[in-house]
């Protein structure tokens, strides 16, 4: 036994080193493999699994809201991307350049997307007339492209999976009133689904998206104490509909510019479930995520009538909508059972001869590692209730880890040695000075993560300058 | 009421001109509109929900099959794509190079995926080590590119969205059997779901994807007697393991390589359900990817209890499963009428004050035209019947089309007048020949489409040449 747990969970220790952590639980539970393309990364099926659910999830709460999905083009004529000057500033210097078709150089270059605003709006200048056309709210899942000098599996790569919804509005208000609302779906998708607690917030201006107005984030904390940013939701006022004249005709017959926002999340969100959820144990999966989410190991499989219980079982459960399967592989019992712990199934059922002689299995937690007798005719009502039960006691480790890793400073020597030697979120007044920021990240590498919406007043004045605070801020060191 | 129709119905008559009225479906019922990147298209909500139905139905008849979902970089480098000599030569003549990451020139070379198989081929090499590793049986949903000179919405385009699968096998005869699967798999669906009748059979070696041992094929008839390739699947032997040195160690410890297979449909689907079930009102979708199966159409619906009725009407068929939607917006129920037939919504719902007094509402099938009175005690249960007889009388009346279209000929005087004057399938027997082939292309512009799997012998000698024949073709001309 000892050695099936060496065997498969031979991953470094969180402790000892995260980053290292990190990377043996992508590789070692099979999410991801490098590839030949410098920078992107093959997602393996239990990766992409993980990807589907939260796909499917969080494009049913869209719809519910009214968003249509539609597909755009994969590039960007480089004249396109120009013509929104903040815009093409923040993204020119990190995209990839078509220059060639076929067997012949193109007359303009091509670039890659690395977000579409630009495409929207063409459309939307073509297709946005009069007010009987608005609201549009349109949202695309596909890849994008960002040339990074460096990677890290789900969290930074050249390529990744996203969607992006991008809408265009009659009024200011309605604009901001779907920023918001995208926000705080983000937010309550990644509690209810994730079992992520989120801080929800305002980017400073030097944090915001090129293009935007105002940019709102949504920010969770890791195991290890980082920040990382797992949403944004823009507003964009009419400044994308001026540079690409998207008018139309209100009811009095004037011509106005429309109202925009945009909003994403990524596949960084799966490397949050790693971080936020796993131990030294491997990944640890929230029910709602899971693409398994009990895994029936029978003991003793070669006696006779073992199997086919096993295999009624999961029958069984499968027909109750639980993601079920049996390993029925000639490995030994503890290396399946160290298997299910480094994958991250949030339970696993053992039975054997002497579980059926007693009409009973045993299920076992991979939350807390606790076993649960349950009688055989029990375990269809029962299991949905401890799958239950783990996602609401994910959310609560997670929440209780971050409320113990969030601290307050109202003095510079207590603002750094806080974000120094006690990893989590710091927060802190601010003035509202991009030099403040500058000095911060100069002093710490910390950055201001976001401008909470459940504001506090911690001190009057900022905790760099001492110069009179306008507003709270969660400061933190980020991936 | 005419005028109605006229404004929604300016399309052009399909026996006037099939291209021009397949263009105005396109746009005018909303499902792709033009970009700004030459030969690529914006997929728009009314067409983009289509590929989601198709999605949705096909992936879970993959992963009935035991295939499992990945994403793979769409970047290929250039050494990579190169390994597979006929691939490469098939492929480089029609791909989009990325040459700049950022500020700098790239030190190789990318090609944006055209297809994957050197990239799968390069994973295989990694991880498939024992015969344990085996199948390997992968799918990927993504968008590729062929930089291509003239192009069509759905038909032809330089970006286009389809799912590409991918298989590893110990034995030649297990991926024959997988390339059959997939191949039969995709008739089903396209029958069952699209309502489209298929021919299925092996492409002669002139028509084959470059670097496989076979290629098979499912070939449909359009509504104007074109052929349209709807999907096709290819047995690549060991080729690409030999290039790509993806060995295994069998049961007795010899190294092997292994044999693979791949597979493919598009969004070219969405052009075959257009050609083949659309008519002069518009487009006409099959029950199973309509996005809305019926509208609800309120006629005075500014008189008391008339719209709460339509949207009680709506949530007891949404209860159903129906996709419903209720139109009621300020236009004129004539306009709405013409809109649905433009659309293509399988059914309408005329419900007005007299009809609610009778207690009964109008069905009325966009495939015959016909008008049901329904009891609106009834409704709920009649409705899944009625789409259900739509569903299966329009794939009844796509086969009778294709086989009232599907000719013979013995000579080639006869060949040459059917196969330029009686658009459809021609049946004739072939030598085996790639000059008859290539003089039947150059004399009618006639392709082979495919050596069918239902063989029928018509004669003894070739079509063309007069030399024995080895094998019945359905030739035509496609799209």
């Amino acid at each position: 036994m000892a050695e099936d747990k060496k065997q498969v969970e031979a991953i470094t220790s969180m402790s000892e080193d995260f980053a290292q952590w990190y990377t043996d639980i992508v590789l070692k539970a099979e999410l991801v493999d490098y590839s030949s393309v410098k920078g992107c990364l093959v997602i393996k099926p239990a990766g992409y699994a993980i990807w589907e659910l939260i796909q499917k999830q969080l494009d049913e709460r869209f719809k519910e809201t009214g968003v249509e999905n539609v597909y755009m083009p994969m590039f960007i004529p480089e004249s396109l991307l120009e013509k929104e000057k903040d815009h093409v500033e923040g993204f020119a210097p990190e995209v990839a350049w078509v220059t060639q078709g076929g067997l012949e150089p193109l007359q303009e270059r091509l670039v890659v997307r690395p977000t579409s605003e630009t495409l929207f709006c063409d459309l939307y200048a073509n297709i946005v007339h009069s007010y009987r056309d608005l609201p549009k709210v349109y949202n695309q899942w596909c890849s994008v492209v960002r040339w990074e000098k460096t990677t890290r599996p789900f969290l930074r790569s050249r390529e990744f999976l996203w969607q992006e919804g991008h809408t265009a509005h009659a009024t200011a208000e309605e604009a901001q009133a779907r920023t918001e609302q995208m926000l705080n779906l983000y937010a309550q998708f990644c509690e209810e689904v994730l079992a992520i607690p989120m801080v929800k917030g305002r980017k400073t201006d030097k944090e915001k998206f090129a293009g935007a107005e105002a940019t709102y984030t949504i920010e969770a904390l890791m195991h290890d104490g980082k920040a990382l940013q797992s949403g944004t939701s823009h507003n964009f006022g009419d400044g994308f509909a001026r540079a690409f004249n998207i008018q139309y005709t209100d009811k009095d017959n004037k011509l106005s510019y429309v109202y925009q926002t945009s909003w994403g999340m990524t596949t960084r969100l799966i490397g949050a479930v790693i971080m936020v959820h796993g131990d030294d144990s491997g990944l640890k999966l929230p029910p709602r995520v899971a693409p398994v989410q009990t895994v029936i190991i029978p003991i003793m499989q070669n006696k006779p009538g073992v199997l086919d219980k096993a295999n009624e079982l999961a029958a069984a459960l499968k027909a109750k909508g639980i993601r079920v399967k049996v390993d029925d592989t000639d490995k030994r019992p503890g290396f399946k059972f160290s298997e299910q712990e480094m994958r991250g199934f949030p339970t696993r059922i053992e039975i054997g001869p002497k579980d059926i002689e007693a009409g009973t299995c045993i299920v076992v937690r991979r939350d807390t590692g606790e076993k649960i007798t349950v009688a055989l005719t029990d375990i269809e009502a029962k299991l949905p209730e401890i799958l239950d039960d783990i996602q609401k006691n994910m959310l609560e480790s997670a929440r209780k880890h971050r409320d113990a890793h969030t601290y307050s400073a109202t003095t510079y020597d207590e603002f750094v040695d806080t974000i120094n030697n006690k990893p989590g979120f710091v927060k802190a007044m601010w003035c509202g000075d991009v030099e403040c920021e500058n000095k911060i990240k100069e002093d710490t590498t910390a950055t201001s993560r976001c401008m909470p919406f459940e504001q506090e007043k911690l001190s009057d004045v900022c905790v760099c300058c001492g110069r009179p605070a306008k507003t709270l801020v969660y400061w933190g060191k980020a991936y």
